[in-house]
Order: C-alpha cells, then structure tokens, then sequence
C-alpha cells in the first residue's frame, strides 16, 4: 500500500483539523466524513474535495475502499465506533481519552487486538517537535537517570459549561495529556498520584463538580517523581513548557513565542506572548501525528501511541480523581476495575 | 475574480517551492509548469497534480486561462519573460533581482506599467512574521522616530562557484534581500552607502571578483543611519536579525531556534541552533507572500513590493558595487543609467 | 545611634562571610569574634580589623558596648545564645533554622520578647533583589490573585556525611529557605503539606535517615496551592527559580548566570552556567540583610524576618517530614508542639 | 611590597569611585586625596578614613610613602599630572582618554617610559567579566579565526552641555571605550576607518561641533572588519552589547538586566531593563580594574591596559573625527601627529 485512504466519524474541530490535514497529506486521502449533522460542511472546501460527505456513519464502515477511521466524535461515543472499526477490519486514529471508565477501555482494546488492526490515539503532544527533542535527549542519557519530571500545562481560557459537564473532569480532559506525556518521557511506570486541587478562577467548575486549579504529585516504580500544575485559565496564553531533571543534567523546553520581537522603551521591555491556541501550539504536531498513524499502516513502522499508552493515560486520570476526592495518595494499582473505584460516572 | 489560474516558468528549487505553495492555496491554481528541461519532474507530485508540464514556455504566455504568471527563471532571463507576460496581459510575480543593469529594469517597469497588470517581486522576507511585527511596531511609533536600522544577514555556507559566477555578485545576490528591508523599515529612502569588504572564507569569490563579507554603511535622506553585515559563511546557521533603534526605544528580532530545548549539563549549557536553511526559516513568510499576490488581483489589495521596489534595491546593490571599487562613499543619485556606473557585468 | 557595634558568635563560614560585610558596611562596627576555637583566624584580615577574638564567648554577652549579636554557630546551640543575648539586652541576628523543636523555639522567642529585643532570623532569600522585585509584583498586583506559587532549589552538590548527620534533614536544612519564601511571597498561610520523596542520589542520605529528592505541595488556608521541588544535587549548578501564577498572569525569576556570553559554532550553541555556589548567588543578599537588620535597629523600620517567621518556617518542616514519614497530607495544625508529633531528634 | 599605598588627584565623580574602591581593596592603602576644591568631602566616608584631603596637589606627589598615583581630573590636565608623577616616581594610573592630541601624549609616554614606573589607562571595560569572558573564547580559538567584531554602545542619556564642550566630541569622549574594546578583542590592528555620523538627539551637540549617533566601520590590517555603532541617548538603558564572528562561530554578550523578573499578562510579557547607569553595570569592573594595577605592580604581572593602548585608542579617535569631517575612509597611517591632521583642540 502506497496511500492510505480514510474516512472520519465527526465533523467537529478536531474532525475538520484532521480532515485539512489529511487533505494535505500526500501519505493519504479522505475519502468520506461522516457526522450526524453536516450542514455545517455545506460550502467549505471539504465539499470540494471530500467525495462523501454523509449523516450515514454505516455508510463509511461498510466502504471496502477505506482502510482506516478517524474517530473524532464526543468521548461517550468512541468505543462504539471503535468496536464497529475494528469488526469492519479497519484501522483506527481515535482522538483522546478513549472512554471515561477503565471497564469499557479493556473491552475495546481487546476487540482491536483480536481484530488485528493497529490503533493510535491521539496525543499530538507526542509529535511536537520541542518535546520531541528532550525525549530524544532523555533517552540518549544525556541528563543520565531522571530524577524529577516537570511539566506546567495551562489552557489560556476556560471551556464553556457545556464542555465542562461533558468533559469528564479536569484530570480526564485535559490533564490526560500531560499524563501521557510523562509517559512518553519517564523510564518508569507511575506508581503512586497524589493531587492538590483548588477552585480559584470559575464556579462553573465547582458547579459541576469540577476543578480549576491542582498540581499533581507521580511516584514512579523505580522511585523517581514527577509534578504536573494545571489551570483552565492563563490569561497570558497557552502555557506548555516540560523540564526533566537527572543526575546529569536537566532539559527544559519553554513555551513557543508568536514572534521574536523585542521592545525597549524607557518604560518597559517586551516580548512577544506565547501562543495562544492549541490548534497554532500544536499546529504541526498534529500534522506529523497523522502522517506517523499512516506511516505505520504503509511501512509497519511501529505506532507511537498505542490503546495500552489511551488506557494508561486514563488510569492515571481516574487516580488522579480519586486521590482528589479523598485527599490521599493513591496506588495507581488501586485503578484496576470500575467498580473498586467509585467511579461510576 | 474569486481564484487565480497561475503558470509558472522555472522549475528549479525556488520554482518547485512556490508551485508546491501554489497546490496548497486556496486562491491559486496551479495549471502549467514550463522549463527548458523538466525530465526532473517526471514522478513528482507535480506530475499528478499540475495539468500543463512543458519546454514550451510560448504555451504558457499563450494560454487565456492562465491569469498570471511566476518568474522563477535564472536573473538573466527575468527581463525576456517580464516583457513576454506583460504583453500577454497577465501578472507578474517575479523572483529577485529584476535584473543585473538599471536600464533593463527602467525599461521593463515601463511595459508593465504601460501594459497595466501587475507586478511583485519575491521579497519574501517582508512576509516574515517576525520583520513584520518588527514593521508595524516601528510604523506605531513604538520607537518614536528611527535612528539607527542594523541588519545581521548570513549565509549558513557559501554557494557553488557555477552559483557565484551567474549571482550577480553579493551585492546583487545576498545583500539585495537586506536593501529591501532597510527600505521597508525605514521612514526615508537612502542618500549614501558606503561599504567596507573582505575575502576571508573562500578563494572562489575573489576568482570571481567577489567578496565574501562585508559591513555596509547607509545614510537616509533624513540623517538616519542603517548598517547591514554580510557574511557567505556562518556556520552555526542562518542567521538573520534585524534591529530598529529609535529616540523612543529599540525593537529587535533575533534568530529562529530549530527548537526550544535547553540542556545543562556539568559541562555546558547548550540551546539549539538558528534553523539551518533559508527554506526553513522563511517556509510561512513564502506562503504567505504568494498568497499577498493573489489577493491584490482578486481583491485589489495594494502590492506590498513593487516593481519599483525592485527597482530601488538594484540600485542599492549597484551603488554598493561602486563603493567596493572605489572605496568611497557613493550616492545613490550616482546610480541612474549603467554607463555612467561603468557596470556592464 | 548612627551606628551598632556588633559581636559574632561562630567564626564558620557563615560568620566569616557576615563578619566580612559587617567590616564593610557604613552602618555597623564589628568588635568582637568569638568561637570555641579561633586558631583558624590567625593572619587573616580579621586578626587586623577586628579589636576582640576570643573563645571566650561570655566576654561578648558581658561587653556594654555590643549593642547586637549575630549568632552563627551550629543549630543546636542557638536557642542557648539567643537566650544569652535577650538576657543581655541585646538585639539579635540568628541563623535559621532558629532551633529543631518547636518547644524550644516557642521558649526563646518568648524571651526575646519579654527582653524587648529585636530578632532577625537568616533567611538571606528574601533580600534577593531578583525574588524582592518579584515579590513587589505580586503585591502590587500585578499577577493578581496568586493561585499557584513554584519554587525550583536545588543544591549544586551534596553537603558532607558529617554535615547531614548533624542537618535536622533535608526539610529542615534545605527546604526551609523555600518553605520561608513561599511564606514571604503567599498572601495567606499554609494549611496543609503533603511531600513526595526519593533517595536518588547518594547513600549517605538515607543511612542518615534522610531523602535527597523532593517534590512539596502545599494548600494555602486562602486555597491556593504552591509547590517546591528540591534536590542535593544539580550538576549545572545552584538552581534557584521562582513562578507566581495568578488570575492575571505570571510573574517568574530565571537562574542567574555567570556570565551572558553566548558562543555558537557548527556543533554547538552554548551560554553560560547558573551561578554555582550560594555565596556567589545571594552575595548581595547578603549585604542587604544584615543592612536591613542594622537599620531596623538604627531607624526603628520594621524587620522583614521575625523569629515567628523562623516559626512558622520550622513548623513547615517539621510538617513536611510528618508528611514523608506517614506517607499523608499532614495539616499544618498538627504541628503544634513536639511531643504530638513524635519528632524528638 | 605586599600593599600599594596610594594617592588620588582629582575627587570628583571617578576620583571618588575609585577611593571607595581603593579603600576596599586588600592590596591598596588610600593616603591622599587631592583636588583644587575639596570642600564638598567633608564630613563624608573619605574624611574618616583617608589621612591627607588637600587642595595642595604637590603635597601629594612629594609624600615618599606614596608608590602610585591615581590621575582622575579633567582630560586637559592629564599630561601635567602624569609627568609629575613619572618625574615622582610613583606609578600612574590615568583616567581615558590620556590627551585630545598625539604629540603631548606621545611625549608623555616617552617620559613614563624613561622614568621606568608602570602606567595603566582607565579602559574598565576591559574588567568586566561578560568582555573578558568573551576575549578568552576568541584568544582559545572558539570562534576560529575573527571576521566581524560587532560593538553596540549606546549611552542612557545625553551629558550637559558644559561637558560636552569639554569632552573632545564623542569620539574622544565616548567611541574611544569601543575601540580600546576593539583592540582587545582583535588579532590585528586597524588600518582604515570611516564613519556615518547624525544628529538626530539634541541641539546641543551640533552647537558644539560634535554628532550624536554615529556608525564607525573599521578596517584591519589582516582584512578582518568591525563595527560600531553609537549613540548618546537609548532610552531604554546602558546599551552595551559585543559580538565577535569568525570562521568557526559567534560569540555575544548581552546586556545585564537589572533583574530577571520577566512578568506575563493578558496584555503584555515585559522583563527587566539594561542596567541604566554605568557605575552600575560596570561596578564590578571598576574594583577588578585597580586591583589588577595594584597586582601588577605588586607581583609584577603584566599590565592589561598601557600607555600604549590609550595612544592607540586616541588615534582612531582622531581618525573617526577626520573621517567624519572628510566623509572619506581614513587610514591610521594618516594620524601619526596633530599638524598632519589638522587638528589643534
């Protein structure tokens, strides 16, 4: 295979992203997008140059002629698309968090490896050529042994309500991320989270019960640590900078700037902010990621974030939460199962 | 107008960057690549997507489709392609410099001006993000009114001897790119240029009665100062930094890092290099300068850089040949026809 | 009075260092060096400018014209002269931490105050003029409301087996400085301390019954959360960061460097190391906290470091290894006093 | 000798720096102070601590006891002065520049030189841990062979009109630092000079016949090339900053920040300003600068700054004028005495 041809189950921002992106993609080619509404799409350049645009979400696994399916609908849905991709023998790029509870998670990973089909999950974090960069640095021993790993993720504002009751909790939707990401960076498993949380920028987020605002603590398996500080709200921008420190050495990466300009007045000295969006941020990451999910269907070049890296991520989440609810450190081997959880949402 | 039908003649590198920018637009279409040889094209994306590959650049000047066309053609033949466009009725986007002599450019600006399309000439630097924050900050007044302009601009290695012998000089070649700027940014046009000149990297320029190196003094019709200093030679990278000072303050803009990754070890602390190629460093600035030229004809948007432009910044580079000859400061108002220049090359 | 006459007990290199300014400062005349051994002061400067050095401790304590004391000997023995010099009528400079029990340090801070004295506890941190003018921006509002504070310390390399033995712990020894400067910079006090720790370093901490590697979160009674990160050992140098983050934005200070020289070549682009060593980095703080504390007695202005400020920072690490040894958020109420806390070291 | 005992003539602004740092200094003793007026000491530091304050300069240079003279008065005087105390033989250090024409200093030198004392020129910059850093990079070969030496020198704000009718225009006043900066760092000496001058910042120093801004482009005998530019007034702080490129990379040095507060809001990221002043940026220069005289005379380690260097640094300071004056390249060559130049001040 030469060129990948594809279809994606929701037409939203993130399905649109990847739908540009795999437009420009000389690795693949959209062939179909399905939602359940796509009015939206009416007189956009996807309705030149996608040739099936359709409510019919059947329509698109039945195609012979796609070899894989983006999932990029609401979360509740992923798993049911996923069961229906791997049946219909079709590789997978779902958008994160696979699901919000671990039960769900394991059946489906099980579908897929029983299906044979390869599935990656979206952490474009993974892609960004910055971050990138330290893993390679990290794992060419160049800060040795890692002792702490520092990671400050800060969205610039809040999502509205209706996000949040559908998000799944801060730690779910946003600090998955950052979960992951320690993963990619670490040499060790996580072993035990400990999360301090706080309700400072928005009641919405209490409303719902939410948070706003927490720093969380990782101890891993060989004994090292990590801390990750969170906030929905940075009004200076969006806030991504990672730092791991080792008995060598330390690495950091600091937050991309709009531009370089800097002014001097008798007043003040400025530079230029960071940027804003994640959608500017991770404008290439997102772009290298799928090209990579392509690359590994064409060359059998080995995914980099698997449904096991989805599942971990979710884990971890769900630690996070119970060590939030009960003010405790929590053994990531407590998350096993539902159940025992609490965590019936 | 809502789209523009564009051929371009030359397919080498800078040609294949703005066909490739061209597919990718949204206000372009790209219909004929014409070159003396395109054997090299044969299996390239180009060959899928571009209608019209051919030697026969007569078809492209004769086809009423195509609404304009891209000059990416050796300097030599900018003029023979200008006049062929103009009269053909179609727009011009044409690399820099317009030409190697000042009559040849007055006469071809006439055909276009007579003829009434338009003409861009590939700055591409002014569509930088940086420089063009840089810009509009001094254009605000941020630093009141301008004093000195200093221009760093190097190569990251030296060309071929074949590329020196056909560049022009590097003046002509390098420089001219730092002319434009200086004009971009300042508030007055150019009354002297003075330069001072060395041979310190490579014996292949003074073969070719060229210099590698160079500090170039610029005095403005308004008092003002500007300084360029050249280099065909930085081996950390391209290295492209611009600074404004003025009676309120000073802006600057320093180099584009490959990455943001910082590593300390016991021995160093190393960040990353300035982005190594001009391909990289200016990869958004040529997509949206093509962009700019589509939009002043379906738009009518003002050009951002004109023939006349193009103009001026030979003029520059010409006068700055005297000044190497002479070592004198020379006046701009000595460069108005080549005979008096003496500058037949 | 226009100028204090003051005595140090404990000729180590704290006192030699504070010895060394007080000769140099306008404000203040040092008489007298007193240490159970001052073999080691022969031929130095001291020996020229300093009228009285002694073993003889009791002389200081007895001398009319001593108007204050800088205590510099080890922890154990300060409660003992801070009670000697309140007794005395004199003002006092004491090392932190003030002692390793709470018991005893509530004792001497109640006698300091039945004397009427003034005591400043050596918390050098907070005269730093990079982490003062940080702090000026958090009060002037400029972050707004502070939702997370962070402090990066970490020790160049590790201090001497026979050092730790006798250190109270890295909480005690290290994380005090921090535990102060998150007090100096929060606008509300701690509620709860929960630490995540590792010995990653060397064994010599953990035979001590010692960490080397720490990560601290602490809630504010106000809500807001902090986070220090420590370690023993950062082969790059001292690492001494501060973030504030806020509701209206962030305000951080980056390592001082050695030098601002920047070489970049083909291989690499280097800059200069942070600062190795404390007495380098806070030099100047130094100086400005031993003038502050003689102007506090001069000009009667308030002191910026209480001994209720050793207090509290004593309680914090006191907290701090409750937490490490229950594995636990611990709330700060809990310290109270020795006994409850099973801490009798 | 193990201590220098010293004199100063002149108390004003440097005259007083340097006793302050004199009488800090381990290796120097502060005996004499002299000045025409010294009214304006009493009841300062210095009446406590320098044993002779007199307006009898004789006084001085008659005192056996005293091995070197520290020349701080007006530039016009300095001839007479350094003569005095060659005859003396006392040690010299003098203020920059040494005179404002060749003859008298070239007859000074001699004198000097005869004498057999040693003489330092007050070049600080050549102290400053930043430069010297930057010197040792280029002498260790880091940047290969120098192509480009880079000075930016730009005072905060304009002097009063009443020094600068004495100053010996800018480039005796001020652009001499920069090129005693740029033989210090350089493998060759100059051979040409032109200058670009304006002015753009005040009145005053037209009315003086003297410039405000000027870019000076200079010429080395090995071909290598360097630039300065200048101007009397940044707004924004003492702008001091050096880059040196060569065959095998750049070096730069950047402004010290008075802090490294940098602070992020919705509306602007701002970070500290250059130090403004240059006792302050230069502090630690100025103490490292006497003591290196003090060392040099004591332990017979070379000088860093001669009689030599200052004749050198006032040639091209005369050169700039000439240029400027002429609007033509100058050679050195060209300033061998003041009758050749025409110029008399």
């Amino acid at each position: 295979m030469s060129n990948l041809t594809v279809g994606i189950v929701g037409a939203g921002r993130i399905g649109q992203l990847h739908a540009d992106n795999i437009i420009s993609s000389a690795k693949m080619t959209l062939k179909a997008l399905a939602d359940i509404d796509v009015s939206h799409l009416a007189g956009t350049r996807f309705s030149d140059c996608v040739p099936v645009i359709t409510t019919d979400t059947e329509a698109l696994f039945n195609d012979p002629e796609i070899d894989a399916v983006f999932i990029c609908t609401s979360t509740d849905t992923h798993c049911h698309f996923i069961k229906k991709a791997a049946v219909a023998g079709k590789h997978i790029f779902c958008e994160k968090p696979i699901s919000f509870n671990i039960n769900e998670t394991n059946e489906v990973l099980q579908i897929v490896k029983d299906a044979g089909v390869k599935m990656q999950i979206g952490f474009n974090r993974r892609y960004d050529k910055h971050f990138k960069h330290l893993r390679d640095m990290i794992k060419a021993g160049k800060i040795g042994q890692p002792h702490i790993i520092k990671i400050t993720s800060r969205d610039p504002e809040t999502p509205p309500e209706e996000y949040i009751k559908r998000s799944g909790g801060m730690f779910m939707d946003m600090t998955i991320h950052d979960f992951d990401m320690v993963r990619y960076l670490a040499s060790s498993e996580v072993k035990q989270v400990f999360v301090a949380t706080a309700n400072l920028i928005d009641e919405k987020f209490a409303r719902n019960e939410d948070v706003d605002t927490a720093i969380i603590n990782l101890t891993f398996e060989d004994g090292s640590l990590a801390v990750i500080d969170n906030s929905r709200q940075a009004v200076y921008g969006y806030d991504q900078r990672i730092e791991a420190f080792g008995d060598k050495g330390v690495v950091t990466v600091d937050n991309e700037q709009k531009t370089n300009v800097q002014i001097s007045t008798k007043e003040t000295v400025t530079i230029d902010h960071p940027k804003y969006f994640f959608l500017d941020r991770y404008k290439d990451a997102f772009v290298t990621e799928i090209n990579h999910f392509a690359a590994s269907i064409i060359d059998g070049t080995p995914l980099l974030c698997t449904g096991e890296d989805g599942l971990e991520a979710q884990r971890l989440a769900l630690a996070a939460r119970l060590s939030w609810k009960e003010n405790r450190p929590v053994l990531l081997s407590e998350i096993e199962n539902d159940v025992k959880m609490g965590v019936t949402k």
